[in-house]
């Protein structure tokens, strides 16, 4: 079941810059252990801004948010989760 | 699974009446399908509004979806859809 | 008689840990106490968001915001009130 | 139990002007109807707008909804409704 | 001549409390004045928030800001202003 | 008393032209009775658009109200009207 | 080079059925033919709205505008385009 | 001197389609007297909209209201003027 | 050649207050300057707000900005221009 | 390949002046190279912010993000990108 997320990251200008270094590194191996099982298969930058558009392949509402609110950035993004379905027009697989 | 879906509908000025009475007798038929399978649970009226905040409980969001389209309302509202989880201070059932 | 209520959490970033985690243990005590009592039937998370959207069955506008204004979180969130009414639509109880 | 309703008329440009001639004279009567029975104690007119700010003071969400929707040009307007509480500074009455 | 102003209040969260308490007890003497010279005849609560709908009651538009801009919370307030006139389905007083 | 009166005229692309020029011919006369009394000193184009930002200087809302809602072009104009006071800087006249 | 399009379709409400018919097949034929060539890789519909969410991979951002322009539905649609970067997060393909 | 001009073409979708094509040639001829006289050096089109971005070099804020008010898409346009200066960093020419 | 310039400030709850008080004091001599000149024609404050509107009337872009950004507050303040043309309406002078 | 970039710097207030206008100076440098490459042909000040209007020519959308997340002062802008195609009115060159 996909969704879309966008996710734009919100830096404090006063945050201790080790402390940063720590918090994007464990945000990275936190996101590819999902990029590897499949459950988040599209992540892209979006260009001039510290925001990506992230697609989740999972298996219900709660599954997503356990997800997202483990992300170590989580509480310096703003996300946006859009619900999709097939599109009608889509090429069957 | 649960969603909460936010509905406001635009009537034409200038639609038959015979045309919406038909339309919006259909509507109700329609929704009262899925509020007797247990699939949408809640509908409230919001005050001063032609507008509906809506509760469904469906196993996908591709079952929402189909449900949502089928309305024959569909064309004439605008909905805004909000995935829902389970909250951590929820009383458990 | 009912109301939705959207409630946004703005975690300042540099407060406290401690001061931090006693509001929120607080904050789940108190809210709870409503659950109990039947004023505060419903509450879901948004999904990928610090925000729930609340259901509250109360006997008037002063006593919402009674409750409303008591939670150790009101200073750091967002609340936005929506009156509902019954739906025509709704099935009878 | 006190309510906020700002309303704006959204008049269609091509309407007959008998039809809305009708409309607005029983929109009048019907708000004075609540006007005397103590349930609509203010409405004020916004400067260089086809809106106002009207006050209700009625039992419940249902009865004010019930109101509202009952005003003849209710199919032309947006409202907007706001819950309002005793204020703190207020003189006792 | 009416006006009414909207007035929220952006509390900083690292204020110092003992300042806080008396800018409020201030203010709520200074509003008190004006409500008992029939200046500011209407003071609501907005539920949930932080925020009230007020009445005011003028000479003029530099009177208003003279009040206004008087309010020991004027700081640290978003104010709008709109400037009323007589409804003409209003009740003749 | 000055205001300021932000007007944007919204017209019908199917209007008669006849009917149209018609309005647009009143609405000159109209506000020139107004410049001519003092009481509408300025009146600029917003280039790039059909609106102007106006100034009125009069002796209350309901005369402001009154002169606002005559202009042939009300109907077909949205207007945001904002009370403005002596500026502590400006030069004394 | 990827890009995402958010499309939104408006229908109004008196075309005729038949040339709606006619737009609506035409349009899937378009689509597919470059979801066939790699242009069109991705389309979700957006769960509740007449939306959907695409991606696509072309060379130029004026091969995207020859692209998007050619859509039979494009008169009819708010088209709102993303330019996309490679993410540094993803995992190498 | 230096303007940035967004415009947005919003085609009725039952206008006459030869009058449309008559206003789009127009609309052509005119632009371009302009662009080769040095007032219109750049028009842009924006992906995937009805939109494009202009820059003019005119000699004061009525000549640029002269010019794009006489555009034969002028009633079927919104426009956003930006004044534009010189920047700091830019090369020397 | 005139311009509306719309200017709200934003005053950082933490200044020191002497600093805040220079910061005024120079604005109001760096101001008065151009009213005097006859650039800076017009001031009014909004009333409710720290903000203004001012009509300023200038050579060319360039020379505006320079007078704008040269403001003691300007790092504190939020502007908005809107360049102006002569209304076809205006009284000739 | 064309892009407009609009940039607005957000300078945190209590930022040491030094590290400021270190930030600046390379700013500064970072830009004109570009500028003399040819990928950075226009930038123009928005009259009254601290703000800009810039066009890219690039070859990619991720050479594009490479060079705006580059700028120094990227951590305080908030930029928003547009792709842009050629317009079928534009003179041929």
């Amino acid at each position: 079941m996909l969704y879309m997320v966008q996710m734009t990251v919100n830096k404090p200008h006063d945050i201790d810059p080790d402390v940063w270094a720590d918090i994007i590194a464990r945000e990275r191996e936190y996101g590819q252990k999902f990029m590897k099982s499949g459950q988040f298969p599209h992540i892209w930058r979006v260009v001039g801004k510290f925001s990506n558009v992230s697609i989740f392949d999972v298996e219900s509402n709660d599954q997503l948010h356990q997800i997202l609110s483990g992300f170590p950035l989580f509480p310096y993004m703003d996300m946006t989760v859009t619900a999709l379905a097939e599109h009608p027009s889509a090429l069957k697989k």
